[in-house]
């Protein structure tokens, strides 16, 4: 049995990363200069102003000839010809053209182009019946980037928009950080490696598959990875070496305070735990720590978990080693239900956005820190305070992860009814029930058994089966839901997969789609809204 | 002089991009397994279909006691211990417990844990003083991933998150699309490598150092990046190379009809354009071809309009390539200020985003095809179709590329006053005032030389002095805005260096914080608006 953090001794992430900081402080990472092919991803490490002005010289918009717009309707002799590239010592004087091309530079004395198609020629003669202004299609020299512009500031990370800048005004290598070398020790008995056999009592080890990736994302140093098992001996070893070869090491699992928790026991020992345990749901058990002058943090082994600490904390504190400000994007969404959270802690709800006439809608998932479908298949995520409830409708903000705008299929599951290229949202007649309030979603499915007043576009029939035997308490969570809409309640469940894990447990009833063996009992009836007519005519079809 | 594209005969790009697939088609890139740690951003070729389910049993959300729900509040006989990643074969009865941690099994018959704060223990006995309700604190087999569900689709771009839910459920290798190969050509005399002088009339290359950062950001494979004069041979020889060689060659300059436009010569020599010209301001002059059942694309030279085609053209036939659809996040947000398209052809305009009451406001920028200082600065663009208004105020939907949540300093450029941390935006009286109509902006800056009437919180005088002889007839656009608010016009101008480049051109007029010497001939005010009332003590000390 584990010791227990106390809810009330723990910290907000934002509060322990501060103590952390005021605690153990930061070490900046050096810096480095590069070639400026080489730097995509890289913060940079100083000021950039530009040298010149750009454009470096007054240039033509278009293909023409270059006059003195105040002439103008008026006939021109054309004196010369600058060509892309080209620079020529030439003033133009009243009733004198030059012929120019996109991109050329204007002669002196030239306060205008008029454009080839606008303009009569004939021989060296050039007429032009219109008005021009002063300026027209002329690029003054500094006009988008005037001389000793800043144009790249400290703490930037370069994107190819900000790579051409810099190639545009000539800087050829860049001072940038070096890249924070990241040191993954994973712990835990319970972890199998992806690809192998999974004994009973087992789970794939995601975490560092997670931590690999999401840093090699950010362009970051992984310089090792590796799973141990729950060996004191091997977890000291392995967090040594990782303080000696890293900047920054990270060991998930172990992280609690009971007698198992090896690495909570090897980080006091060869270091000082300076934050342990954060008000947060998912991620209570987190460590923040120092050994020989190196950060160490110490996550919970659940996946999400590990996901929320490494991206609340883990990667804050790089991009205070960075001397960046982190950001993340919101956006405001309308909830469509009810969700709550942790009475104790700030908790994380993940949500998928549908998009309704330029505005979103949130579906919130309930959800628990071992749940890495829900957590790694949302559009994003909420953050509640610890005790609130958000009510249905209201306006929140989602931390935006990524956006699917295909067409969405919502409601009850029926696999014979999906759509072809659309998103399928599989999460019941209730959220599709919701769905049809709030106008989201093209295709609605809801079972006449959880609303028997609801009328679709279309219908189908399905049967209700009966295969398999045994207690009844054995269901999950949907069940319990639908045993309180009908008269006499049954084992329902949402997947065959789920029906063939329980044969032998419980009593299953499932819809004939999934499953071809068992005795009908009954008659389920799917109601189906087809918002767009295109699709329609597939579902008759 | 070139020859001309005629509006009449462009294309919008996406039927530019239809007539290309249609008359060219489309050849799949090949695919292979690799590892599942070396598949960040790889586009997945199969659908994945989970064989387990997750959890892969049910287990105890908390540390606790094991029990039948139904018997509590009561006391149970502690019969057992079942740890993270053990497997005990147990069936409780009536009045017995299991111990478990978080994550163990739960053994069978159980039908809920108790959190192991919400008991008595002594001796071998828990005490439970509350009603549980059935399930809690079990994550029931299959709740979050049942088995047979399809969790990651073909045409996926796999994430740090979806690389973790593959792990989760034991996958060790998966088939991904290859890499599409990438050959990038640049021609143009005019161009100099960045880090080397700049003649008068040269220009910096950027177009393969921003096409190169762009398709590496995407994991792609960029087998060569050359820059070529403009000599027709050569050209030849580097665009058969990477017909040999590559997936897919990018050409860009020399793309009109012209005389010296030797990529659109070489490409009609050795193959078939499909398109030529596209209705698309950035980008018009590009061209969608084939050579030896290869796909070729000419870019237009300027680095904008590179941009433009690439992302709008190129980069979504390599989507079509992968067989995934593309997509591109927008915002709403409400624009401050009227932008116009151009007559003929549909026109991207760059915007900067401040963001107000969780709501967004634009700024968008007069623009012209040569100003990468204000494309790749921006925070976005908007699409406007041919001969189109957007009237200010009017709700615009911007294609974001980043965001900057930075407060915000708006208005006349005043280096004096730019506050540490601050998201610097000198574009200018005008600008300013908008933001203050809307209400965005943190820190806002007036010339009283633009707006007489108006008062800030606070205000600043500084010397307008004149320097330089020459020429009126030479300023830029801005010069032309003021010169019709204030009585007598004058040269005045926004940045120093441009001073500088226009000093024995024109009669210049400049706020001496940007010059020290020349005559002072007047004050210019500003007034300044902070909204922040912390900030406010910054600009009185």
């Amino acid at each position: 049995m584990r010791a227990i953090l106390k809810d009330s001794e723990l910290l907000y992430p934002q509060d322990a990363l501060a103590k952390f900081l005021n605690e153990f402080g930061v070490k900046q990472l050096e810096v480095e200069r590069i070639n400026l092919e080489d730097s995509l991803n890289r913060i940079v490490a100083e000021d950039i102003i530009s040298d010149i002005p750009l454009p470096p010289f007054s240039r033509s918009t278009v293909d023409g000839f270059a006059i003195k717009h105040d002439l103008c309707p008026g006939e021109f002799t054309v004196i010369d010809k600058i060509r892309i590239g080209e620079f020529k010592e030439i003033r133009i004087g009243n009733g004198e053209a030059v012929e120019v091309d996109t991109g050329s530079p204007i002669p002196e004395g030239a306060t205008a182009v008029v454009k080839v198609e606008n303009t009569v020629i004939e021989g060296n003669k050039v007429k032009v019946s219109k008005k021009l202004s002063f300026g027209e299609n002329i690029g003054w020299i500094g006009t988008d980037i005037p001389k000793g512009t800043l144009v790249v500031r400290r703490g930037e990370r370069l994107n190819p928009y900000k790579i051409a800048l810099l190639a545009s005004i000539g800087i050829r290598q860049v001072l940038v950080y070096k890249r924070p070398r990241i040191y993954i020790i994973i712990t835990g008995d319970e972890l199998v490696e992806p690809g192998k056999d999974l004994d009973p009592g087992k789970i794939y080890e995601s975490n560092s598959y997670y931590l690999q990736a999401y840093y090699l994302s950010k362009g970051y140093d992984v310089i090792k990875r590796t799973h141990v098992n729950d060996d004191k001996e091997l977890i000291r070893r392995e967090i040594l070496e990782g303080i000696e070869k890293a900047d920054i090491v990270i060991v998930t699992g172990g992280s609690s305070a009971g007698e198992k928790d090896y690495v909570h026991q090897v980080i006091k020992e060869e270091g000082k735990i300076i934050v342990h345990g954060l008000k947060i749901k998912p991620g209570k058990p987190a460590i923040l720590a120092e050994i020989k002058g190196k950060p160490v943090f110490g996550l919970p082994g659940n996946i999400t978990s590990t996901m929320v600490i490494n991206e609340e904390v883990v990667d804050k504190y790089i991009d205070i080693m960075y001397n960046i400000s982190s950001y993340r994007y919101t956006i405001k969404a309308t909830i469509t239900n009810e969700v709550k959270a942790d009475y104790n802690r700030t908790t994380y709800i993940p949500v998928y956005l549908i998009k309704k006439d330029g505005k979103y809608y949130a579906i919130g998932m309930p959800f628990d820190s071992y749940m890495i479908g829900v957590f790694s298949t949302a559009d994003g995520y909420i953050i509640i305070n610890p005790g609130e409830n958000i009510e249905e409708g209201s306006e929140v903000s989602v931390y935006l992860r990524s956006l699917d705008e295909r067409p969405v299929y919502i409601g009850e599951e029926e696999p014979t009814l999906y759509p072809r290229g659309f998103r399928v949202l599989p999460f019941g007649s209730y959220i599709g029930l919701k769905a049809i309030k709030y106008g989201i979603g093209d295709v609605i499915v809801i079972s006449n058994l959880y609303d028997s007043n609801f009328k679709g576009d279309l219908s189908k029939e399905r049967n209700v089966i009966e295969t398999g035997e045994g207690s009844e308490y054995v269901g999950y969570l949907e069940w319990v839901g639908l045993s309180k809409l009908v008269k006499d309640p049954v084992v329902k469940l949402r997947y065959p997969s789920v029906a063939l894990q329980l044969m032998d447990k419980a009593k299953i009833i499932i819809p004939d789609t999934f499953h071809k063996d068992g005795k009908v009992i009954g008659k389920e009836k799917l109601e189906i809204i087809v918002r767009n007519p295109d699709i329609k005519k597939y579902f008759r079809g």
